[in-house]
């Protein structure tokens, strides 16, 4: 076992991950720090994805991060600390990268970040079990994840994959999220189950594993996401739900 | 640079990329390899996501595939041949591997494959511009590669930096194919552009790259999706318009 960061300013580093992309794991993470924080928790977001951050489209803001004493200063905005690798890289920038580089990456955005003392860190995870996803769980000390799948079959057995993966590295799995859970018509009301529905829900039950909630298919979220802007509306009730998971262990 | 990997058998190797996952590229890739095999193509799908493998799923076929003189043999459904990750491990197993073993990974499922007399490979590629997407390119040919992105801000900006790693890499981009591009409504038949509408389209008419055509946000590909069944109807046009792409070079 390599020996992991010692990061004793954040009580709780939590990890948001989905296996499948696209799902809206960014969105998600970024919406449960916003309502984390509006419930008076200390919060950190940290973008974990080192190929394709999401983090500084969802936040509206751009790099680069401000340096000093040695240590990246992290965003402030909608009452959270958030930092990712977007803001250390150009956007436009392929960023081809070999597993150590990405090592090296990854723990400097827990390591030489000036994060300050924060009551959770809630860490937008790369997708996949690759070697990101590996690093990331052997160098720092996860204190539990949050699923995040949409209802369809291909994204849940991603989904169930990374479950599988943290739970082979003993990491509690706090709940599961489902996501683009089923679409309203704006115009008729007409509810339509475009990526089926309750599949996660379901699969939470039968796994025994807290089911936290779940998030429509909306053209407004999808709006906010590209502009910066946060939906807490749809994200309320997950966020106290969330709370006593984060509080139990 | 590194030696290639000599593939004659193969006459044209083509990517299927979208930097970010989870926008329909796997879904993308296989009803392209049925159409174009339906206008009289030898088509073979390779499904390069080793992380991740769909194409068992989406063709409605289990693993493990048979061995034959040292060579694995492709699967044949639709009058494509095809073959994954996906069929030479447990579904439910988590794939953790390190950057070699998926650099040798990569390889065998193209060297080690009874492909036969191939016009056309379409690779499913892996979702990023990491480790595996990066060998890929460097031990092999590709002769062109497909982008795919939803018309959402923040799936093209990934798209972008695939599309630019690969013409770094000078390898054509034969075009660009928006995903769940309008959902209309069962009931009503109200279109209502959830993740927004022509986002790839006018980014490929402003980098002067061929736009193949768009597929909307259906249920019912969804459906054929999981259930292992091609989606002909969405996808005739698009076969259509890449068959010149494809003999043009």
């Amino acid at each position: 076992m390599k020996e992991k960061l010692s990061l004793p300013h954040l009580k709780k580093i939590i990890a948001v991950a989905s296996g499948k992309g696209g799902v809206g794991k960014s969105t998600i993470a970024f919406n449960l720090a916003v309502g984390l924080a509006q419930k008076g928790l200390k919060v950190g977001l940290l973008d974990g994805d080192i190929y394709g951050p999401s983090l500084p489209k969802l936040l509206g803001l751009t790099g680069p991060a401000k340096v000093q004493d040695h240590q990246f200063i992290p965003f402030e905005k909608y009452g959270i600390k958030a930092m990712s690798m977007g803001f250390l890289i150009n956007e436009e920038m392929p960023v081809i990268w070999r597993g150590p580089m990405v090592m090296t990456a990854i723990k400097q955005l827990f390591k030489d970040v000036a994060w300050g003392e924060l009551d959770v860190l809630l860490v937008d995870m790369p997708p996949g079990t690759g070697d990101a996803h590996l690093t990331m769980c052997q160098s720092i000390s996860l204190d539990g994840v949050v699923i995040v799948s949409t209802p369809q079959d291909l994204a849940w057995i991603d989904a169930f994959k990374v479950l599988a993966m943290f739970q082979k590295l003993h990491i509690p799995i706090l709940g599961i999220i489902e996501n683009m859970s089923g679409f309203e018509c704006g115009h008729c009301h007409h509810l339509t189950d475009i990526f089926k529905e309750g599949g996660a829900k379901s699969a939470a039950e039968k796994l025994g594993i807290p089911f936290l909630g779940s998030v429509p298919l909306d053209p407004k979220i999808v709006q906010n996401s590209d502009a910066g802007v946060p939906d807490l509306a749809n994200f309320e009730k997950i966020s106290k739900k969330l709370l006593p998971e984060l509080r139990s262990f």
